[in-house]
């Protein structure tokens, strides 16, 4: 199991994130090693300083209303390896180690695994 | 220059797309070839089936609240190689061979250029 790794995070770094009129700011996640995008969540200010301290992902649910700790119930945890803000402090990018069978609910490895247009032969 | 190619997106997978409460949803790009996520931004269903059908990214500029060709001002223009929608429909992610400097207004290659905690050496 991969060790946890928190990301001492400065208040500066900090206070450039910009959250919606919900409070909210979208997380990327992307794998280690392979590049893949794995899914797209959503983050806190609360879950955000969570997500660095703990060393694994923790969104915000917007359909539960809770907080959301990935993996605590499916086992897919995501260990956190390099956390990254945009140009304009409203987009996160995390890269992480995805532990068990994937990010997405489905089971599949990666959130995005329909393409639009005509199916791949 | 990449040619273009259009991705003829049926519209069983089109009305797969869910839109937020102001007509947007999140557009991930990601570089062809190196994995790299390059940015972040928000498309209408026009600017995605324009982003489809010309074969490039296309985005609603939430600021200037109008249709945002990328690259028609910057020359960084993103070719569409694939388009994908996620399991909940609510975020899309484009793969694209970047023409230009980058994707990032910064000059920057990828707008998360920048990490959160101390700096690398």
């Amino acid at each position: 199991m991969p060790t946890v790794t928190p990301i001492d995070a400065t208040d500066e770094q900090l206070a450039q994130v910009r959250y919606d009129a919900n409070g909210l700011v979208p997380a990327i996640v992307q794998e280690h090693g392979t590049g893949a995008v794995l899914m797209m969540a959503w983050m806190t200010a609360e879950t955000l300083r969570l997500t660095l301290s703990e060393g694994r992902t923790v969104f915000w649910s917007r359909s539960r209303k809770e907080v959301w700790r990935k993996g605590d119930t499916s086992g897919d945890v995501q260990w956190v390896r390099s956390a990254h803000y945009d140009c304009d402090g409203d987009t996160l990018l995390f890269v992480v180690e995805q532990q068990g069978a994937g990010a997405c609910h489905t089971g599949a490895r990666s959130c995005f695994f329909r393409a639009f247009g005509p199916a791949e032969s």
